[in-house]
């Protein structure tokens, strides 16, 4: 399958690619991005519904929290079923719809998209892929512009996703773009961070671990545990810090280390108290966040200091990308090439 | 703290209480549900949030998935922090908001309600007690009438909420609300299936497993995940059939057993790839489901057939409730008391 390269070697290109990415995006995206940005404007929607799976879907509700805090729309993530497996014909008059799709290939996107459009959504895909199923079925497209990913597990299409998908809210809130300008440095200092290398040597025999953050981070957590259960066939579990505590906080003990990703800014300050309940549990946590963010936390993973929590989260997922990457090839498992998984999954 | 009692013994009243529960709101409910099914449809609302946390969150998605199948409204599950931590002023002129919650106390939803109706929503309260912080945000109250629930494992409430919002939906959607009058039958059936002894014993050194299913079950399959996790302190960790196929399939052995809850209907009818996969993965997997569902997997609980897929969600996680209570008492656990929780949670 590999073709002579080595484990892990796409995974480790394309995580390593995406400063260079994000600057090429950066560059280029108005002429894309105001076309669609204008008709948003005109069309005025008073909902947005975001439909997505696997890792767009953690990049749709990034986008969710967005467009809840930047536009004050109500947002919702989509169940497809309601549309491909029970059929319902909806009332979407007034609705913006953004399908999220690396592949644009899964057929369950591809038709609620299509029943969308047909009941009045202004309907936009986001996809990699030259040509798919999704775009056909949207009325807008918007192009990732990643480049070509190719191992299994996303990566640089992830961080694609959300920084088109900040720079969509951000220009229809009439914010200022140039708050994104530092990414590509902040990137490009969290691709080699001696920590993750200790960290996952130290997680070599782990097989249950939580990840837990909150607000925009919260999607960072989902992330970083669907790349560790792809590549390193754990029990990665993530939370809310406030869905943590309303139960599941009852399993954590000092045999299961939680991954916390606090960032500067209100979400890491509501993250506190439940930094102190995992504390109480006795449980090993390693904190991915700025200097001052690890408190008395066992581990830390340092973040770059003074990223806007908004745009923190294209940032916090690239050391986790690596911690999955090296604690599957720690297991002796090919990070790109994860069992009984293919790179566009179809499902319906 | 168990004062006498036999470990687990409110949780076992608690959830054979439930088809008389049942029985007794579906013969009182018309009064306190007409004036709400009226102001809604006056209201007429273009878009539906929930907001909930644990297994009312559970409950919220369920009907998430009846709000969109049965009124074609577009739907959301509420990202608190958005008005709480981070302070977002909405418009939600023409928004439904329905908070879902046992007690009516944690902080978030009340003042996530009280942002929402000072925004324009009709702000409604799902509450289980007298009075409530949240009951006293929204504009009008609806009562689960489940009787009081003391064991801290939520049971009884996560059926009457699922009920009472199948009935409001239902109601509002003009449909036949005597399709539910089986229910009380169908639950006595489901409470004592001897299957369920055997695969709690199965089960007893299991410390991972994968719960599953798709549509209106899916949230049954989060639920047994959240009373596992609390009772019982394994990881339990609920996909969505098609999420599950979206990367998490790799982590899926031998040595992690799958709960499948397959109904009859259209959501059983799509998991049938998934178990597929699953049996290619070499899984071992008990089907939650009528006579037939099972197909190949080694293990069944068996319910009553001919159950409507939007009801049969009030039935399926019965077994499932007594699964997590037996699994709990074999590993030497009081599932009243589980380590480290109370019975109200305060999250901001």
């Amino acid at each position: 399958m590999s073709g002579g390269r080595s484990q892990g070697a796409l995974m480790a290109a394309e995580v390593a690619e995406q400063p260079a990415m994000v600057q090429r995006i950066l560059q280029s995206q108005h002429d894309a991005l105001a076309p669609i940005v204008n008709r948003l404007k005109a069309f005025d929607p008073h909902t947005v519904l975001l439909v997505a799976r696997g890792t767009s879907d953690h990049a749709a509700l990034f986008a969710k929290y967005l467009i809840e805090t930047r536009l004050g729309l109500p947002a919702g993530l989509v169940s497809t079923s309601s549309y491909t497996v029970y059929g319902e014909r909806p009332r979407f008059d007034g609705v913006a719809w953004i399908a999220v799709s690396q592949s644009g290939g899964s057929p369950d996107l591809a038709n609620s998209t299509r029943v969308a459009r047909d009941s009045g959504a202004l309907t936009i895909s986001l996809t990699n892929t030259a040509a798919s199923a999704v775009q056909d079925a949207a009325e807008v497209a918007l192009h990732l512009d990643a480049g070509e990913e190719r191992a299994v597990a996303a990566t640089k299409t992830y961080t694609a996703s959300l920084l088109w998908l900040w720079l969509l809210v951000e220009s229809w809130a009439d914010g200022d773009l140039h708050a994104a300008d530092p990414l590509p440095d902040w990137m490009a200092e969290s691709l080699d961070i001696p920590a993750v290398l200790e960290v996952s040597s130290r997680y070599r025999f782990v097989d249950r671990l939580v990840t837990t953050s909150r607000g925009f981070a919260y999607p960072t957590a989902r992330e970083a545990a669907l790349k560790l259960m792809e590549t390193c066939y754990l029990s990665a579990h993530a939370f809310s810090g406030a869905d943590l505590m309303h139960g599941p906080l009852a399993m954590i003990d000092e045999d299961r280390p939680v991954i916390a990703v606090v960032p500067e800014g209100p979400g890491g300050a509501a993250l506190q108290p439940v930094l102190s309940s995992l504390r109480e549990r006795g449980a090993e946590v390693c904190v991915i966040g700025p200097a001052g963010a690890a408190g008395s936390a066992a581990l830390q993973i340092r973040l770059p200091s003074g990223m806007p929590e908004q745009l923190a989260p294209i940032v916090q997922i690239v050391p986790l990308q690596q911690l999955a990457r090296l604690m599957a090839l720690s297991r002796g498992y090919d990070p790109d090439h994860p069992r009984g998984l293919r790179k566009v999954t179809e499902t319906h």
